[in-house]
């Protein structure tokens, strides 16, 4: 590459006049220092970590012996809980930011949202549980819970939704879609971290299926793969402008089985025990109990 | 984070009181020592070696000469199957734990599945071969067989499951489970590592194709993206538990075309050189030679 | 593994035979040295390190500040666009044993392809501006245009396919298709390199999205999740060859928007300001400003 | 590199010839399967951890709390006790095979080695915590213990010999001399892992000390840079052959100073309380007390 | 490892007792929080990028083409800049802390001494320039500049020092002791970082020499392996403590060589033009233009 | 960091002046591209690539398998020989553009000087081989060659310098002489890359040992710590200019032993089966089957 010239002064000052351009139109002209956002590399380490520690024997170091589990779990979580902390600071300073308003003490909330989730995780790994079980339950080719837990892209973005929901309701929306991102990249299954999920959840395959950010899905449900649970329309007040946080994504009760492809759309409700045929379109609410499928097809399982 | 107090101890003590409760009710509370499973990690690390050392001058190092392909190989293939030994004596010592019968001499048992995967790599080659030119027939867009290596998806997926089937066919259902999972999350192609398929195999885009465990393919079978061949329903036994084993996904001849999002369930058998519309719903026989379309729709290729 | 004895050297020398016999059949045989090939891993360390010198301070080193965000972009470009221009000297060298051509000043012809792509950063960024702006606009969840460029799949598709068609155009077909399926990995959307994109595309959700080699796509046009813009038949000259490079993907004009699921096939038109509703089958043009469903189905929007 | 030829298979050749030459003159032509020694670069990390475990604030993860130091110091421990435990066998079992001797139960004798290092690691920390206060007050450049326990290379060496000798004593010479290499490399200080050192010692630049196997010193002790504690002569049996492990080292008594660059020979006394002065050559006793200065030279201190 | 009881508890438990034992002799007891200390391994990675920085095209990164330099050097050493600042800051509140005073506005002063410290680059560079000058000049088999910069121990050395000097000065002894260890564990060279030394300082092999606190070098000095400039005695107070800071180590004045192995002891001056014979025993002051040598051996060159 | 400026601009511009008053002074203003100089690193990591393949199951990789060493051999050396065929056409390239000369096919030239290493690889291990020998018989406290191999700093130097000797004797210094600085700096032990070194030599301990460009030793001569075998003084031609490549160093012939810290210099013969004892100065010849020991001194052995 001797005599190659990329013209580099050129497209270096170029590109600097398109940030600029870019950044007066929001607003960000006079920002110095650094990024300030939490890092998703960073989110992935933490995340793997907290999992590691949950299931310590399972998907943590695979030379841990199981006499000094809390010891590797304590070790863990402490350098883990410090991480979540600067991310969430990160977070708090980036949301104050955006809205003009001093930050306040984001150290003290960050280390309160962090002293929460870390308090919660005892109860998390019980409902993760409860959904290793499901899974195992609830697909005749499983094995082991052992073979759930390793092996499932559904587990494994049951997890992920479940951390990530926690730092929704803490309104860090951005950090709790980096959650949910990482575990739609790795699985194909993209949960917004906004639903709100029940016990003992199994979504089997997985790819491709999409749940909106206002859905409520109850207990025992069961998923398969490319079912849509979304919005029918985007509620819009009088200025025309998208309303947002209204509850537009479907209500799925206790019991219900999705199969394949199905397309579920609207704030409608799945009555509780009802099944769901495989690429049906549905917009409406269904009573408890029912057994819907395509009109011109046979209903019935389809994985 | 001077002043922070995670209340480490408190989470540590609730989270072992939860995993004990697991272990109690899965009878595991007096197992010691280290986890003894086949670790993902690994097995991702012996599968891209394999892959190398298959095809050494595409998929192996980038700094690879001809001239010492075979030193390579063998050095690779040496330390590979060593490794995978490891993991094969791991779940054979994990099956015999789960089961609770002494694991006799796993080692000897390790060394025989491997020595017949090891056996078998010369001709596993010459499978794949045959995919890569079904790719780059099946493909307009296809310049080179190389690019059908090196780029795309279906054949990375089917190397994998060819794989993965040697194990799932060695009673070794975790290695060939995370086999095909690997697989599954750079592809978002899930064939079940039990599906037996013939010669010849393409998948195109791929994304969201499932094949079921018993599902058994034909010689130049070509699929789209989204293709499902499932079951329809899981067969119970007098008591209500699901059966295992039973063959409950479709049979496709040979020479069968099946368009993106068809969706294909239970025990049938589409017949020889029948090609299948773009998201058919399909549950039952095919006669050879056919050409199924969705009833209100135009028949067509879709890619 | 103290007695093991794999065969090493039987294995490989039939592993030897089976490539010798692939090399023969593709004219192979009398090749020496490495292979000269572009390398997956080298495109994804060189994309990533453009998308950094794209957006320094979204997406570059976490520790970057504004301050010198000028040496860091111009120093990351100099590396990048070096480490480019071996990986398209290494196609055309390529494309030359191909054809049995002198492969003459690949050098030249690679600072000059990699000069027109220097050359041409900033526009992109200019319009990958406009994608990010489009995301944001089309998506009632997005909360902030970090958020999009951080975490939404579909940007991460739509950064790498500008990127790639620019390769494809200039006939590295390779290169390119290695960038796409990059994206198609991570994300699950496949878009062909070839296909033409206009300003402010957004894909929500996204997983299951195909888009063909010969698809053009107007300005502001939005997809969701699954959507197929595929062929319908593949053309063939009067020896039976596929023809290649005719005109056989959709064209979507200006202001489109197409709901999850929709299959559109074949070189028909989707007229400007079209609605095309969820899981619609459609492979006839569309007037501009019309509104298509299922006809058993409710139209309406979808995610 | 496309045209050259290595000549690789004549030099393989060749250099297979050369070491099997190598092995019948040593007995090993029988061998099979894999080296099992003892890991020059696994025993670095064991040290490292080790040492990390001892001072876990000072010498453990930058990010470590003194919250969480319990968790840390225990996971840390088992994992490294337990590949500290793997070594210790595979050097049992190489000098059982050094010696033709059956290798007998080598993890038992390995699991009692590592258990008897491990109990007496209190009683290490406490020795080396005396070492670090003999550095601080014996240096009037040193501004802290914690300059002394993070730059000084005579600590670094002292730590590294404190836990050789131990593995020296449980006639584990090569575990034990790879831990002394990896301090001789740090620091130039080679101190033989069978030499006999007593509380408080400080060795202060250290570049070129020699401490060799059957030297003793006695409690605060300090030594110099390039001081030699050799041996004379060599006794030697009545057929001629060096008698190993014959007494020929100096003794050192309690409060002694060695300045830079004495050399010292053989097995003598240097009685309690004498300084020794730079560049002296000694091969007798010296009385307690004693100030021995070169005879030409004047005396004095010379760091 | 499966029966192995490493009695982790109860090891723990003594390890914290004699932690704490230790912490209370030296006042720590109440100390919470992470340790704020400098890294070693961040100050080597910091040195390393400087001296990359200071010679881009030498010591930078391998692909680095000269059309670039700026970039890379404006964007490693805003990085670099940034690290050393932190490190300062954790110097700067150690201090604090061990003087039990309140750290004040440490950000702010670390601030002001890296300002320096990057103000002092470009004459920095300057005299390094000198220094491999005088190293080439110095050395018959020196080929070139370049072999003195990449490969010559002694410049390393000196590199390192001056770098360390800088911080000695600015009161930041730990930060510069650190810099100065590691060239110590590099090369065998162990240079205060409070030594004075002026322009085109040569020390050749290197092995073995000390340079104490409190030495002053002048212009084109040279010196050889195992040369010691140290202090005879250690002046007290009427109290018996060691006084800190009294000059205590030769002046050497300008133009001065000292062979091999010469020993210079105590705060004496080595005229300009000095010739020390190897091997030389100094305490006394030496006139200008002298030609020592040892007693009874011959003087002359020893390198 | 947010509010600091570092004033980057400013110093980025004067380090550019002072480096181009340097390539001005050095005439090489013009010069543009990469570096083009072997580099450390890469050096590094093919020597120690060389040293595994000459010692495959001592220091290659510990999972190597005598059954497949030589699949390892072969695929290791084709990989370093290209590695450091393109360090030799680097340093070609180099010394081309210093002599102001046409570099003419640096390639071939390249390809040559490899190829006669390669050639000599049998050959150089069968004199490690003795080298090694020699270690282990003239170390009373060695228990086993293999304890030789693996620790002895003296082994580990002498390794690397018959490596750097031939790049030496094929006039690529720099090449050669990293080489050696690799070693220097991880043993003290300073050989310059000319030096000639005959059969079965070892060095003990070896902190500190110099041995000069045009020094002589003959075969089984064993030497101490700090042994410097220097020039006494430097021949300058009638122009002043330091005469280069003149024998200046010592000649030592077979069978002698010298103890730690002696001194030779000049061009003198240690006459065959001599020894010298410790601390010696000596610049005279010495007749063979001498035993030369300090004048007021005691004589006898050192280490």
């Amino acid at each position: 590459m001797h005599n190659v010239d990329w013209q580099l002064d050129e497209i270096v000052t170029q590109l600097r006049a398109t940030r600029e351009t870019w950044r007066e139109r929001h607003g960000r002209s006079r920002e110095r220092g650094c990024r300030e956002l939490p890092s998703r590399s960073a989110i992935r380490a933490i995340t793997d970590d907290l999992i590691g520690a949950l299931f310590p024997m399972r998907l943590g170091p695979s030379d841990l012996r199981r006499e000094s589990e809390d010891f590797y779990v304590g070790h863990t979580l402490d350098a883990t809980l410090n991480a979540l902390c600067h991310e969430v600071c990160l977070e708090l300073k980036y949301i104050a930011r955006q809205l003009g308003r001093d930050a306040g003490d984001t150290q003290a909330r960050a280390v309160e949202v962090v002293q929460g989730f870390a308090a919660g995780l005892p109860e998390l790994r019980r409902q993760l549980d409860a959904d290793v079980m499901a899974a195992y339950h609830g697909d005749p080719a499983a094995r082991s819970v052992d073979e759930v837990l390793l092996c499932y892209p559904g587990v494994h973005a049951v997890i992920h939704h479940r951390i990530a929901n926690y730092f929704y309701q803490a309104d860090l929306s951005l950090l709790a879609r980096m959650i949910a991102e990482i575990a739609h990249s790795d699985t194909g299954i993209d949960i917004h971290p906004g639903a709100t999920i029940g016990e003992g959840f199994f979504i089997d395959h997985g790819t491709g299926v999409v749940i909106g950010e206002t859905a409520i899905i109850g207990n025992n449900v069961r998923l398969y793969q490319a079912v849509t649970l979304g919005a029918k329309r985007f509620p819009a007040d009088e200025r025309g402008h998208l309303e947002k946080g209204l509850p537009r994504h479907p209500v799925v009760e206790d019991d219900v089985v999705i199969y394949a492809g199905a397309t579920i759309l609207g704030r409608i409700t799945i009555g509780k025990g009802s099944i769901i045929g495989g690429n049906v379109w549905l917009t409406r609410d269904v009573e408890p109990g029912s057994n819907v499928t395509q009109a011109n097809l046979q209903s019935g399982p389809c994985p």
